[in-house]
């Protein structure tokens, strides 16, 4: 039985009048979307058209809450009380939920997004917050987690339905978190490097770290970035190298 | 067999470390409560407490859409392109059923906020958009309209579910539609007026305007304001008038 | 003696990870920059560096405010009472003015954006009110206006310093306000054409508008757009149309 | 020679339709003012109010920025870039000064709001970063610094003039800065405590802590607070209390 994967982007990071990345040609190579849902960027409109093109693209439909910054992307950590935090996760996943309806599709997962992420993949009960306020509106949702993060430790304590991804751009420190953005090869920006590397850890169950460390996991997803220069070039790399390896990409759980 | 009438209320609309109206004292009174859904008003913080404490109370919720405006709550006349209004009244309706399922409540009704229903009183096209679309994302939803207003043919011509209102504390121009805020008389602050005048109405079944004109029309809904120094006052002295006469005040469909 | 004309595009509108127009390549061909002052576009970081370009390339800068609607870019007519509107104009201004101090430079012209110019271009009372409330904290400002419109009306009567300028790429409707940009033809896309066209208005002294009327009318300032694909080159074509027939160009009143 | 002391509160903390605080009574007993400058509370309807009337009082007028952040009101934790940061400082001074130039005022001092005050009471580098950037665009400005904290020391390294400040109704830890308000007795809400306990700081020359430690430092200005429902009871009793001390209460530097 061969091995399978999903391939997930962020998408609808465009706002009112400002486009941000390659929606179309990402959606022509991922199987899942995650949608952002207006508080860091994303609008109404924006959502819509995006659900509809995934839809279409018969792609799977996530919903991407943020913290509520639009002028930082939702990139800036911010000290949010638990139980509003909650609100916001809620308030964003209904959001989502309605505009999916709208475009004739459904939501399917939820992946925090951006610091709100890093600091939950830090902190289980952040995570934990996040995860228990979306299943509370959304309780068929599946959750997405960065494989081997407090995140992961998180859904398995809840029991809840989840698949972990690595990122298919971003180093790795030896606790499986994400080298920080600021730091020098935090981000990968050469394609022909991405492919190979993610088709490496997939075929290892694990993730390989920048010292070279095995963290055996499970891989059930890889993100995708959409909002870098050679986003789309690294997307398909990893697509490219992934089936050159016999691995089936296709919609987690379908 | 006797008369019947809900009494409803704008309500949620504190925003952050701001607090406006008295709800709790509000929803003493009333029997549906049209919950600020976060654009021109209310926060998730605050629908979440809203509707909790509107199901506590046996209230029915309603979602209370408005323009993208908090500086000017709703209040200001926007251009908005129809398609764009479309897609931000499903957002709100979205978040605001799920704020709803997290208060083991659900949303019943809808009710346009502000400029957009003043705009929507004058203009049936508009109206029928953010009807339609309130529907393709909650199909049971019941329309509140102002009563014998575009509003009210938009939904006749739709053939949807819906309750004509009239306002307590507010004039009437012979068209059925408001008298402007800004002009004297339009806003109604002597309680011991507003509670009769009411009783009136409702047993007439028809709107009395300024001038005297009776509008028949059916009255399905009384609405409340409470964002004024004597909005308590009016609600009390409106609903003492009606079950004076012997109408019975209770959740409208129930 | 030669004949001078200016040439300003709209720039900075960029906002947070968003990035907008070409504002490089136009800073090499303009004479005078407005810049978004935070409500409609524009960050103070977009503002800073914008600004220091600006006194870089020797270009003139101005606060270009607009109204507080950051989803609609400012574009959406918004009923917005007169005294509200005059104090955020007074914030853009000052905000403009510290960012171009920090960017060793001074705000010399004001111009407003978007429905706020649209509609003030209409209504001779509206563009008064913003450009008293602008000369109330900046008394030195040059104020911009479109030619031969309410807006140049509203200084003629303030006896306020201005100057008038015509679009490169907007169509004109007899009245000398510009044709809807809902309508065809509305906007000028061909470069080839936009050149010689704004030449031959600037010989002539007159905005000549769609049905071939000549309107005659001071053109100190050709406006340049930034925001469209051909943005580019619509502004080199009237850079060099205008200089091959040996108009001077440079910033207005140098 | 007696000692005198200034009495400074946060003002013009209303928002659009939303108001908080009592800025009347306030600047009946107040010596300066700490407005809002739009990013965490306030909008330029109100900053030109309570300017207007901190001049018909005869109290200095202070900015008073904060995080860009209406929904928490600048109180959650922000992990905001320096280099923003600084941009976003002379933005909200800038704006500030507009609004008094237009109040026929103008802005004297400078304090940091909420958060952005407490990251910079422990983080000298980031208080410098506020204080340059805030004298980069209004040069003779006062800064208001939490006496002996990062704040003063960023101040004294900078040479910039200051004025050292303690509040009225928190308590201190040992190492001066403030108990965090989530804890118990972190605000003191008896206004028959608070004036004579301030009163005693003020004539030791000291603050005294939580533990009852003496930090020797100067106070030149102590602050009220103006949105706890005990603000202005606590406020006269802290003029009482110094008043009946002999300490003469007025703007510093007057």
């Amino acid at each position: 039985m061969s091995l399978t994967v999903d391939l997930n982007a962020d998408m609808g990071e465009s706002f009112g009048s400002w486009s941000l990345g390659d929606d179309a040609a990402l959606l022509e190579i991922v199987t899942s979307a995650n949608v952002a849902c207006g508080f860091h960027a994303g609008d109404p409109d924006v959502m819509l058209q995006t659900m509809r093109n995934a839809v279409t693209n018969g792609v799977g439909i996530g919903a991407h809450p943020g913290f509520d910054d639009l002028r930082g992307f939702g990139r800036y950590r911010m000290n949010v009380p638990h139980a509003t935090l909650a609100n916001q996760i809620r308030y964003q996943v209904g959001a989502a939920q309605a505009m999916a309806r709208a475009a004739d599709g459904e939501v399917r997962h939820l992946k925090l997004h951006g610091a709100l992420s890093n600091m939950s993949s830090e902190d289980q009960a952040l995570a934990r917050v996040c995860y228990d306020a979306a299943l509370s509106v959304a309780p068929d949702l599946i959750i997405m987690v960065l494989a081997s993060t407090a995140q992961q430790r998180a859904v398995e304590e809840m029991g809840a339905r989840f698949v972990g991804e690595i990122f298919a751009d971003r180093a790795y420190n030896d606790d499986a978190t994400l080298v920080d953005r600021s730091k020098p090869g935090a981000v990968i920006h050469d394609a022909a490097l991405a492919g190979p590397r993610i088709a490496e850890m997939v075929k290892a169950g694990a993730i390989i770290t920048e010292s070279g460390k095995h963290i055996e996991t499970g891989i059930d997803t890889i993100c995708l970035h959409g909002d870098t220069p050679e986003a789309v070039e690294i997307a398909r790399s990893v697509r490219t190298s992934l089936e050159g390896e016999g691995i089936v990409v296709k919609t987690f759980g379908t």
